[in-house]
């Protein structure tokens, strides 16, 4: 164990005055913005000087240096404290702070990595210590790195369940590389938060999720100096502090006092700074330069790509989910930084086989999808791993909002949802993902693949791993046929005509399981003497309008949609959208229409209107109108 | 306090061979059906058997009476065990639980609310705790009633983190009417649990979160009858008993063993039901009765409406989510049953209205989201109350899941979210809701209000306390123009054409500011001659295609929506959607296309292209083609 070195009169004092130049900087950007958050920046200055200017790790010139110790401020509307301290780090001038909340500035109500110093946005509470946690995870196990990673909670998100769930998780993987400073300053939004300044309730929470803890003054630079020191002596547990704080610390009149969340002080701000001033023994430059990192990295493998090519006979039944395990195999094969995470349903989305491949890139994340998903997109981050996300579809809806704060944090996590829709048969609704099309075709920049067998299964794994933003894959748990050659290209956005002739009357669209309810309607309408186009979209965002589009025209204008998924925001209203511009193209939809039961595959998809026969009645009625 | 009597030994003995008969039953239903979960309901059977049998008061034949002790199987995939005990009651035969998961049966995989003793539907595990708190807080605030409420929970789904947000909530609220009963069996879906049985994990767990815990021999019914009636002896707090129970208990060869989870017996069944026979005093009828509730409870008042009329001046401007909190007081004022809760946004969401008006009917929540909506759906259970939910609507993405199953639990549960869209300003996309409207409409039976002025907000709160199902209003930040009389009436499904003339040749469709800004934009192009109609649909969900369709013709089939939403499920979407079978109609959708940035509100609508000048370029467009 190495020996503490106690910071010297001159650096504390400093320590101390960079914390009132935050505060002051806090004051004033929001001021000048006339909105924001002063006094809850207020209550972490002094914790934000001991990390930027004491503690952490890091090259000024490029704050995402892979080697940088990282910091997430989970309470986002604390947002003017982190843009100052990166200003006085030197990182932009001071000045710049006055443009917060501005269009033509990136400094924004909350942080996003718009920002070069920013790796997650936050905003939305509680989601900063799962990400945090992915970050550590991954420095302590995947690179093996020592940069260590610091997130700051405030104590009205540690309401949040989802801040439990990355406590758990992180003493559970001994993350010793992580410290997690809780802001206890006692006030929330609109009264008190419950459990107010009772430092003692959650030492005892923390600790019985098994982290070691201290209770400080959050306000003692020097405690605060000491103790994030002694964090870094601890090995197998993370560290969390407790810091008990004031709202608005420093301004006379507003600390500790109700009703002043997320509100500029206006014509206080004067008297308030000059008080603040009154407490500082140097208002001019300061001296302190943040510690170096160590560079102990090597550059990243791009090439990430299927190791063999799809293997698979036509014909021969394949459930995509198995096949996404098959590929997510080969991937780890061409690229060691493909990892994969589950909530505990690895033997149903079959992240089994890849976890069977490569244990140590396998992180078993328990029934807690929120943290899951935070952990994913916290692996992500500096482009460190390439993380595969999986449980039952349904079960994203746990983490819609993890995943919508996902997109703004610009994440580049795939996520991979088994048991799509009343096809799994017996389980029932609670398990059926029919929402999940909608759920992720509402993300910026999402990629929706839907693959209907297993050879496009995995060619849309292997585009996931390169494609930007949040990509989701949909897949099913009945076998189903081959239907695509181990040769057969598959691009994003671009669909494949399944069936066709010269003579298609309708152009009907469906994805795996509806696909081939569609392929066997039209060998029942063939036998009338009817026939159609059957398109499989392959991904649903971006949808190929084009094609769609094209095929309506030479099938009279006329399409069905049909799909394992309700109505509102699946494949019909995209289909719908896509070609609303276009006068004489009418869309039929078929979709599940209510909260559907248990019951077999396929009863459930002659119920609910999705099966062959209700293909060819659907037909038969486009053309009789 | 009361003296604790001993259950004589012939009860006991009863007790355990009604268990072992739960586990029979368990057994032949999931062999029968070929699925399901039969060693998840065996580590359950002694506790299900004392609940059943010694511990609860109901009434057989009424199995929601008011007055019952209510009990969530927060573990829904225990489902065969739930049914067993009903069916053991003496609610059913017990033949019928060979027809488990069939389609013509309501005994399904997980249970739902279509069974006359299910409250909350259950299945996507962790959210029972939260319904459960929900019930017993109305026992205890507003009922005051005796009925107390246990709710059983597995060890696998307790790393959920909404388990921990309703711990917090129990404690933080005294609700001694509440038992929460872990089930420890050790091993999960995939693999063991993160804590397997280290009870003494999870009693400092939940003893930091403020409850009376034990732990106990899960299958000593002796000591579950004593430590259950202790918990009815506390007082100020919520009891939790940590039960140590082995999954697949009583089943040789398969208890305590992995890779169990989710199987039937198949072959093995019939050995192990002799094996567990073995066990037993008395394999024929029992004559235990449970016991019987109290009847405290008056008949509700079934009368929901606002007190008095809308009161506004035509042109005044008010923010619709202030018209929220106003009309909420008016409908506290005309029944008592109406209730409100809110995430710590009560200052924002103007929930603070109602609290200030009946501080004893709302319910802070805190930061914890999923917990909030739980909490709500429980409240609303056995109509005991009529809840009104609020936060931030971008933060119901939180609670997705929740949503989802309260809909599959038959919830009538009013969700109510402000801050809608780019119009709230320089908080920026983290607080910006711009994928709840394609959220909500994904719920099936949900009505999607998005009412544009305070009159009508108004109209929609009253009607969603009328309206069965989920119902979600979205409110929006700024103030906008009082449009309509105070004596307009307004009906769900039914939009109001804002502006029309006999030459009109669009239709513009907005709502609330993007309604105003057609409104601004239907000025501009009357100087050049060019008259629109102007459409407000009210409620997205269901979309009045009626007056649209019938508009768009009346307008050479042009349509423009126009919404501070993303693209995908919106406004446009339910469009296109609607008039998807009618050719000849064009839908030009304008949205929000990308992720927002911070600014003020028109610079955003004007750079997202949803400002009156975006729609009097979109007509100008539209009417060139």
């Amino acid at each position: 164990m190495s020996k503490y070195h106690r910071p010297d009169t001159q650096t504390i004092q400093s320590l101390k005055d960079i914390a009132n130049k935050l505060r002051i900087h806090s004051i004033e950007a929001t001021n000048a913005s006339n909105s924001g958050h002063p006094t809850s920046c207020c209550s972490a200055a002094d914790i934000m000087s001991v990390l930027f200017f004491h503690t952490m790790r890091y090259t000024i010139k490029e704050p995402r240096h892979p080697n940088n110790d990282r910091f997430v401020l989970s309470k986002g509307h604390a947002a003017p404290i982190l843009y100052a301290a990166w200003a006085e780090a030197g990182l932009f001038p001071a000045s710049d702070l006055l443009e917060l909340r501005k269009l033509s500035s990136d400094l924004e109500g909350h942080p996003t990595p718009r920002l070069n110093f920013v790796d997650v946005a936050t905003g939305s509470l509680g989601q900063g210590l799962s990400c945090a946690a992915g970050m550590a995870y991954t420095g302590k196990y995947f690179d093996k790195a020592d940069y260590r990673v610091y997130c700051l909670i405030g104590d009205g998100e540690s309401a949040e369940g989802s801040i439990w769930e990355a406590l758990a998780f992180a003493s559970r993987y001994q993350l010793d590389n992580l410290v997690a400073i809780f802001d206890v300053n006692r006030l929330g939004q609109s009264e008190a938060t419950s459990l107010g300044h009772d430092l003692d309730v959650y030492k005892a929470r923390v600790e019985a999720f098994g982290w070691n803890t201290y209770v400080v003054d959050g306000h003692d630079v020097e405690t605060l100096c000491k103790t994030l020191w002694e964090a870094s002596q601890v090995s197998g547990r993370p560290t969390c502090i407790l810091a008990k704080t004031y709202k608005g610390q420093g301004i006379p009149g507003v600390a500790d006092v109700e009703n002043w969340h997320g509100k500029p002080l206006g014509d206080k701000a004067e008297s308030a700074i000059a008080a603040i001033k009154e407490n500082m023994a140097n208002t001019g430059p300061h001296k302190l330069i943040a510690q170096q990192p160590t560079l102990d990295l090597s550059p990243i493998n791009t090439n990430v790509q299927l190791s063999t090519p799809p293997s698979y006979k036509l014909g021969e039944t394949v459930a995509t989910r198995l096949a996404y395990g098959t590929a997510l195999v080969k991937l780890g094969k061409s690229n060691q930084r493909v990892i994969a995470m589950d909530g505990d349903t690895k033997n149903s989305t079959y992240a089994q086989k890849f976890k069977d491949a490569f244990p140590e890139r396998f992180i078993e994340c328990y029934i807690a999808e929120q943290n899951l998903v935070g952990v994913g997109i916290g692996c992500g981050t500096r482009d460190r791993t390439i993380p595969f996300i999986s449980t039952f579809a349904a079960f994203f809806t746990r983490a819609f909002d993890q995943i919508r704060m996902g997109a703004i944090s610009q994440t580049n996590a795939n996520f991979v949802g088994s048991h799509a829709g009343v096809s799994i048969g017996e389980d029932g609704p609670s398990q059926m993902a029919l929402e999940d099309i909608a759920m992720f075709r509402t993300i910026p920049g999402s990629t929706v693949f839907y693959p209907s067998d297993a050879v496009s299964t995995e060619r849309a794994v292997e585009l996931a791993a390169n494609t930007k933003g949040v990509c989701f894959i949909r897949t099913s748990r009945p076998n189903v046929p081959v239907i695509y050659s181990n040769e057969e290209p598959f691009v994003v956005g671009k669909a494949k005509i399944v069936k066709s002739s010269s003579s298609d009357r309708v152009t009907v669209i469906g994805s795996c399981v509806t696909l081939y309810e569609a392929l066997r309607a039209a060998d029942t309408l063939a036998e009338s003497g009817i026939n159609i186009r059957v398109i499989d979209p392959f991904t649903i965002k971006p949808i190929d309008a084009a094609t769609i589009i094209a095929s309506a025209q030479e099938t009279g204008g006329k399409i069905i949609t049909v799909e394992d998924h309700y109505a509102e925001g699946g494949i019909g209203e995209a289909v719908a959208g896509a070609v609303s511009q276009q006068p004489n193209i009418i869309v039929k939809r078929l979709f599940v229409p209510e909260i559907p039961r248990s019951g077999k595959s396929e009863e459930l998809m002659e119920k609910y209107g999705i099966s062959a026969a209700c293909i060819v009645k659907a037909v038969n009625n486009i053309l009789s109108v």
